[in-house]
């Protein structure tokens, strides 16, 4: 593709760990070229201080996001990977003063369709309420139509995006008992971000697992809204976040009673059927696990589903890399189905094992 | 102690990982002397070329178990840390020819009382029943009075001892609903033993996480021994280990129902009574979760318990090191009830952290 | 590029890391297609099976080397990832079976030219001394243009790449005394591969560090032959591995002292004009040094020259991922060279950090 | 001991690494009770909250400096584990307002004596310089008799006990070309401290290694300091420290050249000899290298020494636990001294493998 047709992309957050991870991907995409990058505390430094691996390439230099004149940037699509709260601010301000730029927001500050329910996690009301009307919730899978028209999607998170594939298709298909879920999810470091805390210094985190956020993560509110959705009536599971020492990669052990007769087996096959054609879900032969490590670098998520000793109960398995399908990639994927790219697009990395 | 008065001590498999630990705690109690080290691959070996941390260490060089003089050798207490089948044989034969010596078995040959279970889960039938009836189980806070009469002692399993810590006086007092356990295990590396795997090398296990036996681990026997035991009805758990890229540490996140009325503050009130004054189990305050990391290298139990957002719901999270209180320290500390020492006797080791 | 144009490809010893690594490299090479794929203990199976992070891709079943109809099966080239010794016979028959089929070599039997030389490190006469004579040592950047002749090239060695590129320019211009360096280096756990030994175990190598076939490693012969090639005379240098707690990555730390008043800014200056054009080697500006993780799953090594305090010496740092420029990732830039295909091709992914 | 005999000790700055080793190490230190805890930032909070693997101890709440009357405290001795620069002046003013009490100090703040190399070193004149030439350097294997009898003790860096206690006997001896030695250093990430910074998170860490301080990192002004004195003369040396993805340990690979006809046989002798009766110092036999994981957890040096391939040059490796005989072990071990008690006392636990 000649570089004057190539889309228009800015970065929001560069000097994360999913902003550096949207730059490894964008470069490798033949559709687009990287014509913005933001970091407020590290703006007038090239990307090469923030992050080394980024040396050999031609990047724009990190400016700040007061800086920009939004109108006269005309990008195509921004991801903006920012903290939460920063966010509806910016990205309010950007689609009132550049109409035609579209927004994957990869923050929670989208997510929440229900105005009551984001007050209610997040501690204060909504300060863009029209644009969260607007958002649409970028799992693609589930909600691809709807992306393909939106001008704002709203990344979901990591573990919402590892538990949903696994439990949407069978919360539809009546097929488990959804007041009876329970989702133990481990995730690597990275899901934690770049902050310098204490808690997650090498430290403090290796050679070692915890639970933590146990009975109040955020990421609940945002597995009740799609979990409500298609069973048509309220939702609520159990949900239990771990930090293991490993830099990627969530892994949700999710255990499950069948409704209606489905055995294990049928669980296996409705999933199957479900992500026969899609690119980026693999179902695996019916009782063998995935790991995290077996999608490392890649879009790909894996799901495995195993009989329980005990009938009628099954365990399901999945194992998606969290700054790429969990964060990153998925942004990648809903920004091809936004622009009319191939949705696999820059995509196409095969795993990074060992 | 004078040198003539102490313990004499033998280590049967002292160059896996459970023998070393073992040679680790017993050089530095006081009432034992290390007389007698076999590893049959490396008969005529000195320690220190098997473990090098042993180098300034003055300790028996490595036997056959067919070299030795059972009767000769007059010990006071064998461990034995030999794989599952060969167990039966060398303690049988052993018992047999020395009848004044105790055994603490770290296999899984003796911890089914139930000869009918244990051919089930081992597929073959047990070939010392006379002992395996005679076998008391170790775990210690449970079965403290029959140990120390005990000559053959059964140290539990390492993912079995940090779920029956937590479950056993729940269950006892029927405090939860003893058919809707989930517990969810994660074990570090050395849970795998020393010998040389292809999926336990390094670039295999490191950077990862994964779920196996799902469905089908044979620790689950055990579980179900001592929970029917206390429930004094049969009681099945779901139970899925997890291997996490770290040396040490089981933490067992345990998913429970609250019955007759008891709230999840309840529960943490039964555990916190139960072991106020064990010096090997620590009950967290309410609200709190522990880190595998912060147990490490001792010989402690910690327990947490959290309420669940679902009402009536706990989720208890437990934690040890699976080579001490999950293995050697345990034995250590049978072995010192069966020898009339003081419990905790040679196992004071702060935790090693970071 | 359509598939009946495309180069056909064989991989021998495809269930090894660098096997792996080819594949994962093969699969998004827009040139190729990978016609067959060998291993020996796993023939029969799917690579799923032996590396599931391929499940999703459709590939040729693993076969035995020996049910191969070399003439029949018509590949344009084959990389041979056995091990040492096999190859010889393997590659012979190979030759002599399919002269159209260019080979690359990874392992260590073809690099050294000196047959008395390859005597004296391996302990036995070379068992294919012509093509020995004809093979060329894959290091591109040094031998590029008989590289692009060959029909057998030997891939180098991964500490060997590491410390030629950042020494072989200072030696030929003569700008380092040659008697006087010292390498310290530091390899990742997959450069001891596959094979299931205790000392690779996770819990044998997590946590620590340590330095292995000191004074006496293999690769020695490789760097004798072409730091004395450049120099035209003979140089031996000190040369020291170490294992590090990660999977991938090389890095060598280079002790030099200037010849000839060439101070360290002069042997900065020299690599960078080296290699400027060069697309896999990227000097860095004077006084930083390179981290592996930075250029983890690329195939590009980082170099970095700074200043020692004592006059007159300095310390450069090499960094590669010992797997692909290491191994695989130079292999496909040997396989472009020798196929006609633009020298990049299917080698642009970005480094994966963290 | 009873507790009222016991000495009475204080820890400033329980909240970093060291600070919690000595705690872990002075609660089995028959000798000694805890009287004292400080954490300026952590005031008022339990140990247990700071360090969860103490909640099963009793230990003093967490004061601030200021709050202290160092006089009415009548400690017998205090550890200093404070940041560089407020050292000075907190050990000032104790030693002014409480004469009877002893301290050793593990930063670096009264290690030169020397206070033009301080100023050099650190670009401001020591702010204590009649303390810092009282100052004894806390290296016991050649300081003993003078620590005996110090005040003050300077605890060494962890990078320069390891080398120095390596090199001193060699220099010392004329038995190694001063002016020719190189240190590769590799330390564990505890090395770095608590303190929350963005380069020590684990995903900047992890999976890979990088050098640091290249050229001039301060522990040179202690190597410079040692090795001059010994060598009677000014002894520069080439030292690179690196990072390594562990917590705990340093390797240092070091490069001589034998002098005198000493071949590395004759430097192995030498410190064999040396250290034949040390209780912390284990010389490996010649041509075996020790590894830092075999020392965790315990205050042992290992040390080997082997042959280069170049005539007439050796390379010595010396491995230790940063945090024990790198800091809080050797600190305790100098206590001993001072106190009068036996010099391992409380310094006997086993390495902990794995």
């Amino acid at each position: 593709m000649p570089e004057s047709t190539k889309a228009k992309i800015g970065v929001l957050g560069a000097s994360g760990y999913t902003g550096a991870e949207l730059v490894r991907l964008l470069l490798r995409h033949a559709g687009v070229e990287i014509s913005l990058l933001t970091a407020d505390r590290r703006a007038g430094q090239e990307m090469r201080e923030v992050f080394p691996q980024f040396a050999p390439f031609a990047l724009p230099k990190l400016v700040s996001i007061e800086s920009i004149d939004w109108s006269g940037a005309a990008l195509d699509l921004v991801f903006c990977a920012l903290p939460h709260g920063t966010t509806q601010k910016v990205i309010k301000d950007l689609m009132a003063k550049a109409g035609g730029t579209k927004v994957v927001d990869l923050s929670a500050d989208f997510r929440l369709a229900d105005l009551a329910a984001y007050a209610r996690w997040y501690g204060h009301a909504h300060q863009a309420p029209e644009l969260q009307r607007e958002a649409v919730y970028g799992l693609v899978e589930v909600h691809r139509d709807r992306i393909k028209r939106a001008r704002l999607v709203a990344n979901p998170g990591c573990y919402t995006t590892c538990a949903e594939l696994a439990l949407i298709p069978l919360i539809r298909a009546e097929a488990v008992d959804a007041d009876e879920i329970v989702i133990d999810a481990k995730s690597g470091m990275t899901g934690a971000g770049r902050a310098a805390k204490e808690e997650m210094l090498f430290s403090e985190v290796s050679e070692g697992i915890h639970a933590y956020g146990v009975g109040h993560h955020r990421h609940m509110a945002e597995l009740d809204q799609e979990f409500s959705l298609v069973a048509g009536r309220d939702v609520v599971v159990t949900f239990t976040p771990h930090l293991v020492p490993m830099n990627r990669g969530i892994l949700s052990t999710i255990y499950v009673r069948g409704l209606g007769g489905n055995r294990p087996e049928d669980l296996h096959a409705i999933l199957s059927k479900q992500y026969l054609n899609e690119p980026f879900v693999h179902v695996l032969p019916f009782g063998s696990v995935p790991q995290t490590r077996h999608v490392r670098g890649s879009n790909l998520t894996f799901i495995g589903v195993t009989r329980d000793r005990i009938a009628g109960r099954a365990i399901i398995v999945a194992a998606l890399d969290n700054l790429v399908k969990g964060a990153s990639g998925q942004a990648v994927q809903n920004m091809n189905l936004m622009l009319g790219f191939p949705e696999a697009m820059g995509l196409e990395q095969v795993a990074l094992f060992p």
